[in-house]
């Protein structure tokens, strides 16, 4: 409003700027029941990212695309050996609102405070919001960063289809960009010489640290199966028990002899979608689909964890297919020492994909620091974490960019 | 064909008849996967009724509806204390192709037999194809039966809709009839003195009997519950097992307790319909409903395993709700004698519902024959009968229609 105060600089960043900007996102795709639904390429995401596009202005930067439409707020010319910090914006159907937007915001906040004081970057410095990390769209978490860096071919983008069809040059032009300058982008990737993730936790180990900062040293390795079940259709009413060969009596065997595995390898193995055909309530089912996520400490332990449950769905007649495979992310180590230092935070290991891991996986110095989260749920309206300790990771970011920027 | 011989009366009857009326039936709603759909109200089970009429008026007989909307062909002026031969056409979602036709066509090929051999009815005869038994269309099993003798009222029927929002009044709009005529039909149920419906069996009772032909004694009670299993929607790869609250392994034990609590009861426990929210591969679901289809020989053993599933669900933190609960049938205990003696046919249980039982339940004296099926399955292409024992199942007919007819 032309009537209001002018804001100084100073009320655009620190602790106070990260509430305001959390303020303004909370009602973006908050549902009835408590979650956000914030998919990528959503109205959503283009609302936050207007949002992200306001305060980079109003701090003096200037807002750009790259050809993996990740949206970069420049607070310098951009040039090589950049200092560049954020995270993404969207999230899973009925997730919590911090996961993603907190690390842009907090970003946002720490550039914000320290041009408010009046400091100048002694090198490239820029925030960024990667497109579609949860991969909700296109069924490919971290699809910005992975685009970015090159991880999917001009073979790979033309294959990539949403739900109703839509393919992502198409989502681009309806947001009006150009389709066809859509691809890899090695010039901005050249551009990142430092990059830095925070990102509410995702379990309590901060918790059992009683620190409401962590540092990431490495991301466990992951793999997900994709199970099929055969079994015999038959009439619920009148197949004896003994006579039937049923999908899902399969899949509770499964179910259990994954959690009982993980359990015994301190692993995470998670049956979370199912498919039963005919699903009919009258109806022996004749095929069940189930995906299995499969995370463990080490790759000996995850390659253990996927034999063991792929040998109970052969035992069950059935056959498992090993979709995807990440390996360990191991962070810069000397790169985490330093942040662990400087910010007197312990070291962390997290089981989730992250941009961060993508672009340490392309030979980026790349780092992530957690801030606490008491209920250490992920991916569900409960996460959270207290104002204090979000304050304490828009500081944290303040000293390292005076460190490194 | 106006050029072809004209057919003889006797051509219309017997084991050739059925043999030509299934072959006829054949190519309608067969899946490339090898079975059938034939819902109820589609147009497999029109095109199905066509076939049905055809037969009737080639036979000389009239065919008419009933304000249910089931089909029926007289062979002389209807009346009470009719014999009435009869099934139903629809299927399951693919189901097989005799379940429902081979008891109407069975019905056509004996009533052919005798009026081709001259043979004269001494009270009123008819067949009767019921609409939509399976019940796919609304959820409703045996629903032609049961809305012919009143157990929907005219509130029930309004409420049914199918899956695309389509009312049972409007479907019999687009079919050509009169919406307002449909409801309860106490007249036609008063014509019924005695229902006989010939079925393929949907088990191995008579593989075991070595026998073609059983005649059933009684019907399983019947049972269904929803169960609702709540969990904790949480992030598939940073959850430690121990801080878990999955709804998928509590289905998993629930399937595991039903499926052991039946086998000890000699009882049938089927879970074949689940639904998994948000049912994603990389979150802890956060709810999980499965349908339970629960039968026994007898009302107590059905009870105990119903208690037993509904506390399992408890345990687990979730609820189960009796969502419907049939009670034991028996079939007239001295028709099924007299048929027993006149066919030399063994006595079976059955554990599946059928429209002989819903006219049971209303005062008629109904019966039903089973025709062998070396698979015992039902529901499912691998449904079968021998051409020998099909022909047994007409020649039963015609014996049963001689006597009582």
């Amino acid at each position: 409003m032309t009537t209001s105060a002018p804001r100084t600089p100073r009320a655009l960043g620190g602790p106070a700027a990260l509430e305001r900007l959390l303020a303004e996102a909370e009602p973006l795709g908050r549902r009835a029941d408590g979650g956000w639904d914030r998919p990528g390429f959503g109205p959503e995401e283009e609302a936050l990212r207007a949002l992200v596009v306001r305060q980079v202005e109003a701090l003096g930067g200037r807002a750009t695309l790259d050809r993996a439409t990740n949206l970069w707020g420049w607070f310098t010319p951009p040039g090589p050996g950049a200092l560049v910090l954020g995270s993404h914006l969207d999230s899973v159907p009925g997730g919590g609102p911090l996961d993603g937007p907190l690390g842009v915001f907090s970003a946002l906040a720490a550039v914000g405070e320290l041009l408010g004081r009046g400091w100048h970057p002694r090198r490239p410095l820029a925030i960024v919001a990667f497109r579609d990390e949860e991969g909700s769209r296109f069924g490919r978490a971290c699809l910005g960063s992975r685009l970015l860096a090159g991880e999917l071919s001009e073979a790979d983008l033309a294959a990539l289809r949403d739900a109703a069809g839509t393919s992502l040059k198409d989502l681009v032009a309806a947001t009006g960009g150009d389709p066809d300058a859509v691809g890899p982008d090695p010039e901005a990737l050249a551009t990142i010489g430092t990059f830095l993730e925070l990102h509410v936790e995702q379990g309590r180990a901060l918790v059992h640290h009683r620190a409401p900062l962590g540092v990431a040293r490495t991301i466990w390795p992951h793999a997900r199966l994709r199970v099929e079940l055969p079994g015999q259709a038959n009439h619920a009413g009148t197949t004896p028990m003994h006579e039937r060969s049923d999908p899902v009596v399969a899949l509770a065997r499964l179910v259990l002899a994954a959690r009982s595995e993980a359990f015994a390898r301190g692993a995470h193995a998670t049956i979370g979608s199912i498919h039963v055909t005919p699903n009919a309530t009258n109806a022996i089912a004749r095929f069940v689909e189930a995906w299995v996520d499969v995370r463990a400490a080490t790759e000996g332990a995850l390659e253990a964890l996927l034999e063991h449950v792929a040998t109970v769905a052969r035992r069950l007649n059935g056959s498992a297919t090993e979709v995807s495979r990440t390996p360990t992310t191991t962070f810069d180590p000397a790169f985490a020492e330093q942040l662990a230092q400087l910010l007197s935070a312990p070291m962390i290991p997290t089981a989730a994909g992250h941009d961060a891991g993508i672009l340490q996986h392309h030979g980026v110095r790349a780092g992530m620091l957690f801030v606490r989260n008491p209920t250490g749920i992920s991916h569900a309206p409960e996460e959270t974490a207290s104002v204090e300790d979000r304050a304490v990771g828009v500081d944290a970011l303040v000293r390292v960019i005076e460190e490194l920027g």
